[in-house]
């Protein structure tokens, strides 16, 4: 699917093109019929004409692409019309299918689309705009500006409120596309077409992707060539469900979609604001080299305001070399002293800032910059705009402003727009949007090595087709290189005693049995046991509670096993309905469930990824090892690959829960498991 | 001080008023003269007249209030006049004073105000405006519009970015202050001012204060009559520099301006635009009663963000009443559904947003409103915003509008803005406000429990007087009724071991040396001691890593201590030079160090503090016992409590530190304590 006809056809049909202003078949005629330069032909049968146009009863031949806009039922019979005359693609704006529960109708469409090989756009959408050919081809009342950025969106309304911010604040666009039911081309399709074109940003907003896989890889492979940038609404539970009733997408776990935005680079946006901060910055300006940034200002108090932001983002203050020091200390006013943030001093021309920014922008050390504009009494509003949008051009480097204020100051930020300057009503942004951009910047810097995990297969398989309890988990881990404790299982105390005896006082007791996969739950784990006596209670005990709690559990025996201390490490994996094998790393024991300090990855894991995960977490510092300890992130990392790669190769585990995997030194023990099955 | 005459003075002077436009001088002068009703004199003996009225050579007698716009150094001379004509209030616009390093210049203006009893603003202002009088005593060229918000600022131009923001988005403000260098006047006494005025919001940017006892106490009074939002900037360390070196403020902890705020209910703005949106939400809107919202949408995508935002932020998405979904069946389209957030499709007009506003604010399940537009082909822009306003005014409850777009919506956000209906350009920014509304409601729903604590004075004073290492740290724990574990001090091996078999094994060994302040530093700590060889063995080494890391301490002796088993909880109090005795919570052991996780509260702490100080920890789960365990709340409240006591008793001590306290059951352990004096 190459799209062309759908962005650039030479002819175009409206089906359901109206007579009457209001109508949005109208609307799209009329908007089709004013900018676009192929031919355009309104379908109706009983118009005579529309806008001048003579109408026609039916799609003419040759007809490239078709915009529709008749009553949902009627879409099918449109669709075989546009089937015999060999159309090419289709822009089904019309509504009343899946989303109202009319799937079966929705179904139709999409069959006579792909028997035709139609690109099928829909149904329920805003439409398409292609700046390129200032194709208007929705009901939109506005053409946006010209641009690099292309942008899609699983919400028309979305759509429109995006359409008249950009308007307003002279954002361009290449493509503007409402995605809608995505019954046939949804995200995928353009990810790999943007990718190949000279789109320089892709934003989008959605609530739910439904190829979570295929989706996550092409995004990987476009966010190599160029930046995306996403809302993903429903990221709370009232979200999803708010999501869930209005287009019916399935709400996939959050932290599933957070993994696989980073292993796929997209940068993540909250807001609509977010988005178009970002989808700008990234459009007009280079990527920074690094996260020093220097604040030019002509008032203290936001750049200190400015200066907590870059602090609590991890950005850096840029610190200026004794150099630029120097000539900062000549050119500046006695005032001012040379340190970032720079105060140029609220008499500051642009002349002041037009010198502060060649000085600073030639250090190595500042990779970006933020000028900061109060309006004063000798503010030279217009002018340093100028000087700001002149400097932008000299320099590679990202240079953001904001001009803080509203009527004052807007005609100056009317010229930084058109300029490209990215303005920002509110300092704080600018550092976010940074903070954007950088993350970005580390994407495209971190490879991804994926280690080969040898794994002895027979071992695993038989574990996995025979599972029969905690032997068979022990035995699967051991299969992919897990390390365990020492282990026994026996039925009666005196053997256990025995084996206690071998593997050492203190030690652990467990309940094996296939029927409870949350041991804990029913008090079936003793930790500490210190002798013969000792053990003999706590086994009777186990065996008690089972009974009690869970009668006619079938009981393998009870585990005996080697007590371990180190730092606890929780580890687990579950498969997303969109994404598939999801691993989780946290603090182990009880702090998983009172911490909530949990990361995610999506198998299979390189290992930066897994690196990554570790980091996240508010709890880092411990596996890195405080207080003088030795690192725990070496052994920690392999545990989270291997289990990736098992995840990979066992598709019938639908659940893995390794709580706690205990280290020690350089190793990582399996202090218990748990496993489910699909 | 009431300020009445630096507020509404029958007469005006302009010291240093001048003729040539432009200059601040003149443009103080020409807003006086412009809107002021009173009699305003221009001072200037090298001028005729000004402006058309004639200049005098000096202050006149009987003038209320001068404004002073001369160098810095002629100022004294001008306040010498200034006590001779019985002038009762001063504002001193001119800058050089303690910003450039001038605090001399500064004291000679502030005795000679003192001496005369001056009330004296500044000096290095803008000004000071009150739209009451019309008095625009500012060099700012804009007059805001009149409203009961009252504002101060420590940085003049941040005064003149929100003038121009506030004007365009018609914010209404009673007064308007400059602080500058707060050489007599301060935000205590603007506090007192508008407590006691018809002021209904008071929002403040500042950078450092310098009272914070004061501040905070008197602060608290005012928020329990109206709230107060403050921008505190400085936050992070690079911030703090920065703050420093453009104000000279002193950089206080920004977590103690943390606890003081939430202690004296001031609501904290992490940007200009965030002070605005929560000031102007005070001032239009009721303190909602609750923190359940409806969201009213016509489109699904931006009701799903903001459902979002509302999750994430500790708020609640209203569950509509029976009734309430009967009669939005009954009124809205057949698409609709009658759930929260409430999508009244697309095509609404202004009426069906009408509809839905009073059906939706009738519900006692629902506390304040957002109402999202986005300009789709029939939404009725003005009609709605004018239904908006009407909701707004029959209805108590808090109604936010979000009119999505820029140029489309234009209109319909001035309608709204001119009848006092907060729009947000993103609807999570109404949710922002709305938390801030609801953390004011708590605030003032919160009663102050304090507890009195009776404590042994006599053995409390006397172990601090003669205070010579741990036992007299243990002694005056003791004596404010913390629990100790049994413990005994030895100097030898032999008797140690003998204290031992009383404390029991496993036990705890540690160093006493009035030199040593932190144990573990020096290998000083060791735990885990089972048996008479092990503590013979341990006690030698504690004594050879003294000798070794530390040579020539005193060593008091060496610490047997039972070892208790429980959650291990950090707690210690530091005295910040703004707000005095500072008490601080988090996990025990090294969590405190790896997790970050602390809360800070200002004693004298009250219950409900003690309570929100635990609340606020991100590992609170495990003060409130999980998988089933007891509660540990109430015990580490005690505690708290107990060590704010303690630290308001006896100033001479600056830090203690207690970690861990160990909480077992009810009872909180003191397992080490180290402190420091003065």
């Amino acid at each position: 699917m190459t799209l062309d006809k759908l962005f650039t056809p030479d002819s175009i049909a409206v089906v359901g093109a109206s007579r009457k202003e209001g109508k949005t078949g109208h609307e799209i005629f009329e908007n089709l019929l004013h900018d676009f330069e192929g031919e355009v032909t309104p379908v109706n049968p009983k118009a005579e004409e529309i806008e001048g146009v003579k109408a026609k009863d039916e799609i003419p031949e040759g007809t490239e692409l078709i915009v529709i806009s008749v009553p949902g039922k009627i879409v099918p019979q449109v669709m075989e019309d546009a089937a015999d005359k060999n159309v090419e693609a289709a822009i089904v704006i019309s509504a009343g299918f899946s989303e109202v529960g009319e799937e079966n109708l929705e179904r139709q469409v999409v069959e006579k689309a792909e028997e035709a090989d139609i690109d099928l756009l829909g149904p329920n959408v805003l439409g398409l705009i292609n700046t390129e050919n200032s194709m208007n081809a929705s009901f939109a009342s506005k053409m946006p500006e010209a641009g690099n950025i292309s942008f899609m969106s699983q919400s028309g309304a979305f759509c429109t409120a995006i359409l008249d911010y950009s308007k307003a604040e002279h954002i361009g666009f290449r493509h503007f596309v409402s995605l809608g039911n995505k019954s046939i081309l949804n995200e995928v399709d353009f990810l790999r077409k943007w990718r190949e074109d000279e789109t320089d940003a892709i934003i989008s907003y959605t609530e739910g992707i439904e190829n979570g896989r295929e989706f996550m890889e092409e995004a990987e492979k476009t966010s190599r060539e160029k930046p995306i940038v996403m809302v993903k609404s429903g990221r709370t539970d009232k979200g999803g469900d708010a999501a869930s009733s209005h287009t019916g997408s399935i709400a996939g776990s959050y932290q599933a979609y957070q993994a696989a935005f980073r292993k796929a680079g997209i940068i993540e946006a909250e807001s609509n604001r977010e988005l178009l901060d970002y989808g700008r910055a990234f459009s007009y300006q280079e990527v920074p080299e690094g996260g020093k940034i220097a604040i030019i200002t002509n008032a203290g108090g936001p750049g200190v305001i400015t200066t907590d932001e870059i602090s609590q983002k991890g950005l850096e203050l840029a610190e200026f070399s004794d150099e630029i020091k120097k000539k900062l200390e000549e050119e500046m006013p006695d005032e001012s002293t040379p340190h970032n943030p720079l105060d140029v001093i609220g008499d500051a021309g642009h002349t002041r800032y037009r010198k502060a920014l060649d000085i600073i922008l030639e250090d190595e050390e500042v990779d970006a910059a933020i000028v900061v504009l109060t309006p004063q009494a000798n503010t030279e509003i217009e002018k340093t705009a100028k000087t700001i949008s002149k400097a932008n051009e000299k320099f590679d480097k990202p240079i953001f402003a904001s001009f803080m204020g509203e009527e004052d100051v807007q005609k100056g930020i009317d010229i930084l727009e058109e300029n490209h300057v990215p303005d920002f009503q509110d300092p704080v942004d600018a550092v976010k949007t940074l903070k954007a951009m950088n993350q970005y910047r580390e994407f495209l810097e971190t490879e991804k090595t994926f280690r080969d995990i040898e794994y002895d297969e027979k071992k695993a398989e038989r574990a996995v087709r025979d599972y029969a309890g905690y032997e068979d988990g022990h035995e699967l881990l051991e299969a992919y290189g897990f390390n365990l404790p020492l282990t026994k299982v026996e039925d009666a105390p005196h053997p256990a005693q025995e084996a206690a005896s071998k593997v050492g006082y203190p030690c652990v007791l467990k309940i094996d049995s296939p029927d409870i996969s949350h041991k804990t739950e029913i008090d079936g784990v003793k930790t500490g046991i210190e002798n013969r006596e000792d053990l003999k209670e706590n086994f009777l005990q186990i065996v008690d509670n089972v009974h009690h709690e869970k009668p006619g559990s079938k009981i393998n025996g009870i585990i005996i096993q080697e007590q371990l201390d180190g730092l606890e490490v929780a580890l687990g994996m579950k498969r997303d309905p969109q994404f598939g094998p999801t691993i989780l790393i946290g603090l182990g024991g009880i702090y998983i469930e009172a911490l909530h300090d949990i990361s995610f990855g999506i198998a299979p894991i390189s290992e930066e990824e897994a690196e990554q995960m570790i980091e996240e977490l508010e709890s880092s510092d411990l596996f890195e090892g405080v207080r003088g300890e030795e690192s725990h992130i070496e052994p920690v990392k392999d545990a989270i690959i291997r289990l990736g790669e098992l995840a990979m190769n066992h598709e019938e585990i639908s659940e893995i829960d390794i709580n706690p995997l205990i280290v020690k030194g350089d190793t990582g023990y399996i202090g218990d498991i748990e496993m489910e099955f699909e």
